[in-house]
């Protein structure tokens, strides 16, 4: 598949997933697409856990809450960010994590997955990013900030509808088609 | 070339560029991969200028100031973001415009073009993106936070040093590898 089909084929897809398990190698190279992303003065601020054993799985989602779509994906992918400083007093831990789901969602698509950037459940005011980081052992200077459920999906996929290209995009100057 | 593939040899270009211009139909695709990505809550609160006309170009290059290899290419697209609430309080718009930039940046690689993400530099206390918008008509309620040369390389491409997947990537648990 090419990149440019991958990248349109992407959705956020939030139905239910078969029980076909992801293997190791599809998860690794779904991860590497995920840390070949750029991150703001080559940081490298993000980092990734997999997580594909069911009994983890289940303490997980046990924190997450109900979700139950994706409940049924046999993987997912946890996202830790750094707060680094990059340049000047500036830090890129959004951009730099944002890039390496993007990546990932790319690759997913690449290799027959689907999967969804879940974030705002897990970082609001309920810190369940601060719980699913305990779950896993992750220390108090990473923070998890995402998941990625990961899996073959068992539904039809949709595609949201988004504004038409000249609404977004232009030419030579703002709203210049 | 597959999404892999072009994820793998994306890099951040920082040569110059050949004179070769790069078609209307090439931005628009790249532009195209941009808007495809994921925003929170469907909110796409990113948009995009692709620039070549070079008398435009060497304006927007007069507030930039001297970026001598990025200087050399045909055509830039400028990313411009808005604060849009898209869940609770929450506003994604770095997530959004950081997917969309990924994005393009797989396109252009399969496209056979270089780009690189210049943000730190026009985002800083000297507001060079404000100057910027101020040439492409922008008005204050979008922000313009990043600029993306596009061409064709003319100089080696080369991949800056990362860290080794063992200490970014792991597997139900951290650094369980």
């Amino acid at each position: 598949m090419t990149a440019l089909t991958a990248i349109k084929n992407r959705t956020s897809y939030r139905g239910t997933y078969t029980n076909e398990t992801v293997p190791r190698e599809a998860l690794i190279k779904i991860m590497e697409a995920g840390l070949a992303a750029p991150s703001g003065c080559n940081k490298q601020t993000a980092s990734l856990i997999a997580v594909d054993n069911p009994e983890l799985l289940g303490k997980l989602r046990g924190v997450i809450g109900p979700l139950e779509p994706s409940d049924t994906a046999p993987a997912m992918i946890c996202v830790l960010t750094q707060q680094i400083i990059a340049y000047r007093d500036r830090c890129f831990s959004v951009h730099d994590y944002s890039a390496a789901i993007e990546n990932m969602l790319i690759a997913a698509v690449e290799l027959g997955y689907e999967t969804c950037w879940y974030e705002g459940r897990i970082t609001d005011v309920d810190k369940i990013g601060r719980k699913m980081a305990d779950v896993l052992g992750v220390p108090d200077d990473y923070e998890l900030v995402c998941f990625l459920p990961i899996g073959v999906a068992a539904q039809p996929i949709s595609h949201p509808e988004k504004k038409p290209f000249g609404e977004r995009a232009w030419f030579n100057g703002f709203k210049n088609i």
